[in-house]
């Protein structure tokens, strides 16, 4: 199954006025554009930090956070995957699943199997604040995916998911549940509902001015005299 | 000299017991299962650190720890470069070089010209737990390296290999000699030699329920019913 | 406008001393070999940290050093970019942009428009101690740029450009106005101009040494014997 | 001239008002309980890291903030000193100096003359996001001062102060100009202006309760038992 | 309440052999001769990391782990001291409370009431791989805690206690339930229980050794030829 | 013995000149007005980390380094402690160990016996860039030693000293054998042969314009007019 055909198959789970608004955001706009419009707006404390990265170059894609919060443990104990099954089996179409782990190196909480479950609820993509493992094979689902780092570890025996819906730091961002994740390979941004439409407005005006202002440098115009004209840099 | 050819020639020195478990490792499985293997063992800490890479992505190799442990230097005195090449002149056919630094970020005991003599040897790869330098050459050469960071500066007056075939850290495990080294794109593990045989068993046998969740998975199949299944994720 | 029509003009308006210099480095030699000849001269600290890593792997140009020094800040006050339209406005083909950020992970203070802008005044590279936004389009450009991290956020209210053509730390290296900068996927040297003439003399020697080793290493040759005979490693 | 004269003096030139504050904070308060109080109007990031240290145990004041920005530099150029002068001899009676260095550990930008100056002011402490220098003088002096380290530097040729009274980040606290400063030996909290009246209404409402809790438990009481009762912990 | 009559209080409660036990570590031994005899019995990483320092210089003491594991959280949902309360209610007299946070620099998860409380229960200690706050109030208790750091924040909204009695890294060292705590100023070691019995033997045994080649040392003696007679340093 | 009698003994030893000098520092300067001559001589870097304390704040002394050079090692073979005992046993009277791990946080390689030692060789203190244990002992003993932290382990297994009389690199600074070492409250300088002359010289003059400048500013002077009248800060 492409990553493709998942998107075709939740699309049509998802409401016509989400799929409008992922598609404005993936198609018309690029998060350094929406992370200015953030700035002009008061948030500016919405850009994941510069260790999460995405494991393939070519990557853009939106959603609504689902979190999901872990904390390192060190042992076996119960069913170590209990809750992590329920917040995985509860994705709804058009989310983006948000793992926070505490800053851990030695959990990977993520991998191909989750990967694939999640593609199968219809999530548009994950970003973990931790580690993830297999991760060629999660290359080849054409599942986005961003991450702090690769390392061949299980989750059991060193972390466990205690909540999810939940407020979670990733990537020094506060990210509460169904906040708009807005990711490229600049980084990812969760965009808070009350900042959506506003950000959304301003980026796709500041978009326009930013080509008039490249199209002059290019030709070989001063800075002080295209910044003087538009005003953007 | 391509390092397929490099490759053939060592085979023939390495014994074929040798050939058939790298051959195993590298074919049939793949480092994630392997440590899910050495967790259910209570080998839990055999996985090295997210911080080493690999230069190119289509990684995967097994062979023999040969340890090499240098020091940070701060001046040029006798002669630099002695215990290094004494270590890297006796390396075996079916070896992987894991070179220790303590961590340095001043110092790049690795490059393309031990990367040649390593191959010529008959090395399978090496891990640097710390920083390399022609990178591209390296490349080039087919020579498998995992690294801590790139640096164009040589060891001389920098760093000192002050001993070899003792046990080192490497990515925060400890290396004895002779440990089977098997990494690939996740990272890299370092098996202890009487855990070799059953976590290849456990391993072997847990990649074809993996087979079979992801089967199921693909499909659409929720994890709680795929792991009560197959008892893996 | 491609780099390459880019870096043709801006030959044109470059001393051709300086284009063969330049041409020099570019082709025949490689950061490693130069940065060894430094350390012969006593010049041990020029090799940037690995931490600043190129946008593209396929880099290597040579300039001189426009240095650019940025603090972070909390608040919009006054004209945000006026210091850095003006530094960026009077680069002088043949230059590398050097910016530092005193290591802020908050601040992107490069990226598309400024790339753009440096090149359209005959840039041939930026080395950014700090995050850049706009890869996507900076890979498309062809302008190399080496960076800290990518974060998709604005300068302006994060990091104000306070002087430029002073001496700064980039990588860990104190650069001065005028160093000569060489840069290729190993990483990224600033030379002191007392030192060029005698250090890609050493290094272009020393090269043709290393031809040498390399040929015999890859024929089977032992370390020993051709460390006795070539004297390198 | 001890401490407490120039405290007595600058009490003078303070208005009764303030006085009243800092004396009601620092005799009947604790950082502690303030912060609890925070909390509940919902400032949740206004206590300081816990890089920042007292030079002396027995520290206790409030004031308000006085604001100095500082950035890394590597050479001398003009007169190093000249908005830091213009910002020391400013400081208004009743003010705590806030400093902030970008997290510099190359500059000590506040030693023993800077103190004595600013006690001759006025000033109630300093807190250094930063390094000092002259700390058993400083310790003599019995001026209060926060520092990140202990370094024997001058900040000429180290580090510059480029504005003053500007919002700072200190000790990951964005601290405003006029933010009420109040630091013991738990640590130091900038309480902005609209969160004063009722953060000292509330956290003097719960140290009595936590007295109370406090009796309880030292007589034995279970926590259960106590926080059932008084709704504190 | 005096931290001396607690002690006594507590000892009534506690068997007889765990106080001969307790008071033989406090009056003859010391955390470095044990740490030398845990080497020579194989357990080499029963030493805590060096960023938990105690809270006053004159520490020392021994007892039963009792650990307890919390974990960040940045919301405030039902009843956020449920376990916290739970797990510190049910302290046994001669334990040491051992808290771990992951590494937490947010919140500090123990102060002046829990340490109160501790102590009505028998606690003889508390090492926190986390922040405290109210630490003047402690030292005047004379409760003995170790710590990572201080700040005057409360851990309603930032951190939740989510187990106790469950094994829990703390200082880097993988703490059991009813490990040996044993701290004095140059740290804390937790000695599992196969391990006490020999440990204390040896211990013992070295101590002796060492007073004698300190006697001798403190006459001129020198190194070699103590090392020879004693085999110790 | 005490540290006086040390102290007398040892001097009995030095040179009178070494006695005059070293007493000319620790009577008459301070490492921060040293630091500043430094600087005025172009020496910037030799003031040590700020990483480095002093275990007791009441320490001031000067002397000759004698370096030791260690790194971390991973088992035990041979003697250990060979040319850690040979190092120590060699050290000359007027002599101030300063012992580099590379820093590490595994091992402590200084502590009460070699402090010991070192003083009966005539050492007049220590500067280890890592870990120390027996610091109850030591401070009690009345030798000055900074260091990195403190912990309970001993070097056998986790460190060896590979070398002395060699530059090593400690607090950030590069120490050759026989720079004379100033330490205070402040921190550590390391100060090379051929600026001891000019360096004591400026700042004996510096140290009394400093004088000045505090009677000043007592007085309630301003920062301007003092620093116009002395030039100092």
């Amino acid at each position: 199954m492409s990553h493709g055909n998942t998107g075709a198959a939740s699309d049509m789970r998802v409401a016509q006025s989400d799929i409008d608004l992922f598609r404005h955001l993936e198609n018309n706009l690029y998060t350094a554009v929406v992370s200015d419009a953030l700035d002009e707006l008061g948030f500016w404390d919405r850009a994941m930090a510069d260790h999460l990265r995405p494991l393939v170059p070519s990557v853009r894609f939106a959603g609504w956070a689902r979190t999901i919060s872990c904390m390192d443990v060190h042992h076996v104990d119960g069913d170590p995957y209990a809750i992590e099954i329920e917040a995985v089996d509860s994705i709804l179409p058009g989310e983006v699943v948000v793992v926070s782990t505490g800053g851990s190196r030695r959990n990977a909480p993520w991998g191909e199997l989750l990967s694939t479950a999640a593609m199968a609820r219809g999530a548009r993509g994950a970003i973990i604040d931790g580690l993830v493992r297999d991760v060629t094979r999660i290359q080849r689902l054409g599942f986005p995916v961003f991450a702090a780092g690769i390392k061949p570890v299980d989750s059991k025996g060193r972390g466990l998911v205690m909540a999810y819906n939940v407020p979670v730091e990733c990537g020094a961002v506060l990210v509460s549940p169904r906040d708009l994740i807005f990711a490229d390979f600049d980084g990812v941004l969760a965009i808070p509902a009350a900042a959506i439409e506003p950000a959304i407005r301003l980026a796709t005006e500041k978009a326009l001015r930013e080509n008039q202002s490249r199209d002059e440098l290019r030709k070989g115009a001063y800075l002080r005299d295209v910044y003087k004209k538009y005003g953007v840099l």
